[in-house]
């Protein structure tokens, strides 16, 4: 923490972050990423080590690259070692997913089978309701519910392809596959649709290029061993660190 | 049976139907519709009195009104109480629900409490496949899977809207809510897509106007009672016996 944002009031705490208004910012909120991991809509929990420090500085890196080639987003600055700034932004209540290599609950709605390797992206939506699981819903759902337009639909289905098209060599050049990743919006106070929440481990399947080992949260999920080496790894090959 | 219609070959058994191809006419078969019901992917199995031939009526009834009003589909004419000919179709695995209360699986997917009047219909697609429980799937599923091309799925969904807003006002003048629906289509030889499988209180949901009354296989499902007689009246307010 500068002196500059001084923290008033915790207004959410989710599975992995904490979120804080700010003195004298009502338009930034500060955001907190914690060690805790869950899944299976938080059935399982634990932690892992420095997961708090490695998603902050990991979200930091790459939604500065992100902002360096155009996609607009939350980020304004990180402030501690597990804290960043970010623009307040009205969330939209939908997860959006993009998936290049067939893993996860993919394999539950088609026939691929693990790690097939798909001729182009499927983007899906899920309705973010921690009551309902989040389910995954279609265009219909969303507009039914009334909680995003249709050109609210279409931006998101186009930036969430963009980030893809940017992040997938990035990750590779790295060493890692982008296997799939969820992605969540909000818009800002003039109403444009921006990028918010984090790109981490936690939000991506990343697999070794090389020999497919998971290096992301799925060791935690599927009690894999390796969960804080893997997170360590994944900021080495992104950070250098 | 008329004797221009020899039946040669089951060729399909599903859990309300059943498929024999005909000597002499390589592009239709017969469709037989069994007393056999079943529920929750098969899980639960019953028999209703008379759901063969009432749905065989129901369906002839129904596909001939459509085929008025301009819907291609795969009726050809009744040949017994339960029995009648189709165009032979090649599937398109791809189950297209319409649906205009809340009801049923919606509940999982969003807020709505079932009985809920959507502002407008919502579409849904369920890729038709026992071993993963026919999921819901988005237009990139599709897609990916190759089971439908981009113009293919805006015809499934024009053909179902279109489907809906015929028999809504036709199902309403007798009594019945058309709640929700589900729709199989098929490609005939040209590759037209057309309407397929059936319309039937297994395949609608129809609740009571005034009473809000189940008149449908939720009776079944959820052991309502009074199955034989639900299905008995929606076959005397539709066909009048």
């Amino acid at each position: 923490m500068t002196e500059n944002y001084k923290k008033i009031k915790q207004i959410y705490e989710g599975k992995a972050k904490k979120l804080y208004t700010l003195k004298g910012h009502k338009d930034l909120l500060l955001q907190e990423f914690k060690d805790d991991a869950t899944a299976f809509n938080a059935l399982k929990k634990g932690k892992i080590l420095n997961k708090g420090i490695i998603n902050c500085e990991l979200t930091t890196f790459l939604f500065t690259y992100l902002r360096k080639k155009g996609v607009r987003n939350h980020f304004v600055k990180q402030v501690s070692a597990n804290e960043m700034i970010i623009d307040r932004l009205k969330i939209v209540p939908i997860e959006v997913v993009v998936r290049n290599i067939a893993a996860g609950s993919l394999l539950k709605k088609t026939n691929f089978k693990e790690g097939h390797q798909l001729a182009k992206p499927i983007v899906e939506f899920y309705y973010k309701d921690d009551s309902l699981g989040d389910p995954m819903i279609s265009d219909s759902h969303a507009l039914a519910m009334k909680i995003a337009t249709e050109k609210d639909l279409k931006t998101l289905k186009q930036m969430a392809e963009n980030i893809n098209t940017i992040l997938k060599p990035f990750f590779l050049k790295r060493g890692l596959k982008l296997v799939d990743f969820k992605l969540e919006f909000g818009k800002d106070k003039t109403g444009r649709i921006m990028l918010g929440d984090e790109i981490t481990p936690d939000t991506c399947r990343l697999w070794d290029k090389k020999t497919n080992k998971k290096l992301d949260k799925d060791r935690f999920r599927f009690d894999l061993g390796g969960v804080n080496e893997a997170y360590a790894e994944v900021r080495k090959r992104i950070l250098g660190k």
